[in-house]
């Protein structure tokens, strides 16, 4: 910490790190010039290890029956954290923000999808959907997923779909009388959504927009679980300078 | 025609030149430099006026309820016929070959599609379907179109179904437990297909072959009616030399 | 007026309604619920029609050398104007700005692309660029196009290279050491571009950002010059309560 | 061998086990319900445990300077082969040819690209080249990729325009007079490639045709090189009933 080379490094200790997620944020911390992985801490690793190593900010990607222990920990020890880890409830957020009222100056960021190219997608198409008289979603996923449509693509149609009632827009055209059932997809709130599935497909989705004589598509492809790791180095990066508790990527991308 | 330069031109007379269709072919004959547009006959005009102009080849684009007339005087007056009106039975076929059978050396073309690119996809999608452990048909088209999926589409997917199972494929791997109704498209003989519909878009069609790690897609675009004039033109070319009934654009891309 | 049934309607006029942009402008305003065509003027038509006839916003597809007096007889009687005419130089605007200083409550806006999709794929491509490590445009036109590449990439470019720079990322990672002379595209601002030509296309853009692990893509599609249509409308029914010189769409998509 | 359920069952050997390439097909063989895998050999292993284990088919993912060596050994010991190795000049090749002539029955297959996705596109490619105006090929990698455009787009657009010389095509209408140097990509022979680079990507590949009013794109997206599996079993199936030697996997994709 003396080493002049280390000002404004951000010591970075890892919850989880031997979890695959875990183990790709240790990789990402170690290979980011601005910050340094000071601690990994996994089942059975005392918490005090973090402190001892001198952690400014912890990433959790652990299990949702250890992670408000972490959180408490961090949050009475004045360790600001980055949680990945899923299974938070209102009442737990709850519970998160009153422990964070007693410390100003400490943040925490609770994130579902670290994907920054999966959140741009959402709020882009969330901004254009005033602006077009036809939406529909269209994701890709590889053949062993269960769900039918993807939560990502169920969270968009609703965001869709509320943007265009707050617009006044109607139902989107659509003249189909003779259908094959299915054909048409998932109807989420008026938004058409069609799932599928393929060998040799990882993660993808594509929002198309129409209008008179156009089309706006925005489409995002997500090849591996390395690509979260761009937005877990950006909510640590922005962690310390945002006090109390802050809910998805969206409000760190300004 | 003693004119020199005439030599090799193919003399064409087009009827229901004053439909859509047939006033799109009229153009693309005009704009074709071995072609001469010789006549254009439509409703109320008389047939003659083929022969009076020395017509080699007629192209029809009329209904169904004059066409078979139409043809008759085809066959009868020795003059190639290349056929794009609707409404062909296994019967009225049947009644064409039997004309056919007494004049050696006359052709008839009768396509219900003459998108050159339509029919390539249709005969890639059935070459690639047997190498392929998953396959999807994503078509999309304007709002105003009635049936879903479209008729290319079902097509398709019954031609890719045929070749599965002719190679002895079992079903695409799918491990769906959990869909909303109608996210995973229709069924087609096992082939799922989506139809998209959207102000903006004309007609185009994704089929999308995947295997362990590696995706190969077939995608037609459609923009206009004019996309089926190349097709016509092949045919016109085409016809003189195949004599008898010639079923759809396939045997003539070679 | 007086009929109840128009209140909230706006009264149009449209100069330059003979040409193809003009045309379509006459048929979208007539198409327009909220909006009435109440006078069409081209090209030795008196400007007085369109109070005589009581229109509230003008629209003006005219050309270079005639469009300052459009607008200065249009300041001078108090109407709206909305203008894709093209020809603006910073004088020219200045000019125009001069006018409105003495009109408060006036409201002109000046527009090179009335393209609702293609201004938000600029914005959202400019907002995006600062998240990727990479990005490159490829936009596709059809083969009578002089200028590779167009414009709407070359600004795109420019917006990108720009949000880039604010943002400190340094040039995108390329290890190309064996290039056939073009295969990189065009450099601008060291944003490659590459422009593809072929018969069938229209005009289309994609823009491809690519970070760990996965991509974003925005893609727009123009297929008709109706595609300018909603933004013209847009900005009609914008520009009574926007009072002085808006320049370009971004503004009225707040 | 005598145990029935093995009846049928192809003996596998591997050479080069040990490298990125013979690992992977290592599995693969070891994940085919109709193959068994008996040896695997590696750097210092002797040949002889191939033949040992009674090996039918061997494998070769090694380097070229001891491939030619493997091969002499395998058509003198009547094993067949399949060789994803490279480095074969038309005299090594002929060599081959001369080892097996006095083999009949022995086969031995030499590919390039096990990939039937990427030769399927360029078999498809080759076949519609003819039909169409224009054609442009987009390839798009990461960024670590030395030379641009990719063998697999150089390969392509010589096979594509070798289709449009015997078609008698002239050359791709393009009117482009005003180029920033680049944008319009190289020029392989007359057909456009264009080399797009970005982090995220993996290996992609697009030929867009077009003609009036439609075009056709086709598309192949790899992801990883197990995505060369299914080729490499295709070829192992295909090998024992293919006497001498065939090149590429083209012949196997009847």
């Amino acid at each position: 910490m003396t080493d002049e080379r280390e000002q404004g490094t951000i010591r970075v200790g890892v919850l989880g790190a031997g979890g695959r997620m875990g183990a790709e944020v240790c990789k990402a911390v170690d290979g980011a010039a601005d910050m340094k992985l000071v601690a990994t801490v996994d089942q059975g690793d005392a918490l005090s290890e973090l402190t001892d190593a001198g952690a400014q900010v912890v990433v959790d990607f652990t299990t949702p029956d250890v992670v408000m222990d972490n959180l408490r920990w961090c949050v009475d020890h004045g360790v600001h954290a980055v949680v990945g880890t899923t299974g938070f409830t209102e009442q737990r957020l709850d519970q998160v923000r009153g422990w964070l009222a007693g410390k100003p100056g400490l943040g925490v960021v609770i994130a579902p999808n670290f994907g920054i190219g999966a959140v741009l997608m959402m709020q882009f198409a969330t901004r254009a959907a005033r602006y077009f008289e036809s939406v529909e979603i269209i994701e890709q996923h590889h053949p062993r997923k269960l769900d039918a449509p993807s939560g990502t693509a169920t969270h968009t149609a609703r965001l869709i779909a509320a943007a265009r009632a707050e617009a006044g827009l109607g139902p989107v055209p659509d003249a189909t009388a003779d259908e094959v059932p299915g054909a048409r997809g998932a109807d989420l709130d008026g938004v058409r959504v069609h799932a599928v599935r393929a060998t040799g497909l990882v993660a993808h989705q594509e929002v198309l927009f129409g209008t008179t004589g156009e089309t706006l598509t925005i489409r995002h492809d997500s090849y591996d679980r390395v690509s979260f790791m761009p937005g877990v180095l950006l909510a640590v990066r922005a962690v310390r300078s945002r006090p109390g508790l802050t809910l998805a990527l969206d409000p760190l991308l300004d």
